[in-house]
């Protein structure tokens, strides 16, 4: 019997919150895990799955999905038991959504000018330039989401676990290396440490 | 009677999609416009409203909810008549998901290193040389849309009209300023007239 769904993804990317999120859910997956070093995110054959060339991507029986807020959502929407999402709350819904775009619009913007300024513009000069910025840039976002978004709650929507967790756990894991010390943002630093501390993402890290 | 809901916006920005939902759905509410060429989004006054400092926000009985992608979701769902999104089926709503975050963290963002490059380096060289690259980005991710997302259907989602389709009409709206021609983009062009055409749209950008 096949799988219902295969997540395309690598680790330590923003595919991780998904990986997770799939953990979280109990669901019924396959991984297939993608080497980046060898760029087969732009193969022909991952090409045919995801025209974007990026991951996460997710085969499910109706069709490939991508964009990692998206998948998350699919998710929590497919495996309601696991009460991932305030799906019955149109408010809340769209603040978790908020906080998801916010992440992938904003917060991955500012870290993806690190490892892929070449996207942006084609002088080295200019490269440098925007990662240059980026410690910065990261440190305004955070700063966003260490004061207007978490509060003295354990999670993003305050007493329930969500989607918003993982996706932000998994770009928390980019400030060492984008030059920004966690420890600067203590909710955010406390919040880090709760979610690596759940079993299903001890096991979606193993 | 106060209002339940109050946008702020700026026309021609991204905020417009969600005035043109809002009509769309036949909502009750007011439009605050923003003067962004005296940076009224960056008042005080504003950043108390949303500390991002960007348009669009939404008042809401409530909160402030922000962010296009959420803000669209929000109006599909708390005014199901008008049958905004599929919201009924998982696999669908996310394809909407997925289409709304490819314009949020890759449409929008190729084009906003335009008039925006100083949020990604501090010197000037580095910002002329990331905006000689919008138009080839603006170009690629505009055929990712005409080749991968629009059909031979008048919508993005087919033949249902969704929240998705104020949102490619206003960036598609960005291309000529970016230096690319909509009619490289057969699909577009005609998915942009079709959108153009509707009273609602008619009406909010009136
Ligand atoms: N907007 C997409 C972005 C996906 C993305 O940029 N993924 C990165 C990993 S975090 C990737 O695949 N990069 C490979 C490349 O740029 O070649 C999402 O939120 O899923
Ligand atoms: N991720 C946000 C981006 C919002 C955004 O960048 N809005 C622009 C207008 S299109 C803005 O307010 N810019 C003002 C500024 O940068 O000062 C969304 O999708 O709503």
């Amino acid at each position: 019997m096949s799988t219902p769904l295969t997540l395309y993804y690598a680790p330590g990317t923003c595919a991780q919150a998904v990986l997770i999120a799939l953990h979280e859910a109990g669901a019924n997956f396959e991984a297939k895990r993608l080497n980046m070093a060898e760029a087969e995110q732009r193969s022909a054959a991952y090409l045919a799955i995801n025209p974007k060339g990026r991951v996460p991507a997710l085969r499910t029986p109706q069709g490939v999905l991508s964009e990692t807020l998206a998948l998350l959502l699919y998710v929590a929407q497919t495996h309601p038991q696991a009460k991932l999402a305030p799906l019955d709350d149109p408010y809340r819904l769209a603040h978790m959504q908020e906080f998801n775009s916010f992440l992938a619009s904003t917060v991955h913007i500012n870290h993806a000018h690190r490892p892929r300024a070449a996207r942006w513009a084609d002088d080295e000069a200019a490269h440098k330039a925007m990662q240059a910025k980026v410690p910065q840039n990261m440190r305004d976002a955070f700063t966003i989401i260490e004061q207007h978004y978490l509060g003295d709650q354990p999670w993003v929507l305050g007493d329930q676990y969500s989607v918003a967790d993982p996706y932000l756990f998994t770009m928390a894991g980019w400030l060492k290396s984008d030059g920004v010390d966690i420890q600067e943002f203590p909710r955010v630093a406390a919040h880090f440490e709760r979610v690596k501390a759940r079993p299903a993402v001890q096991r979606a890290l193993a």
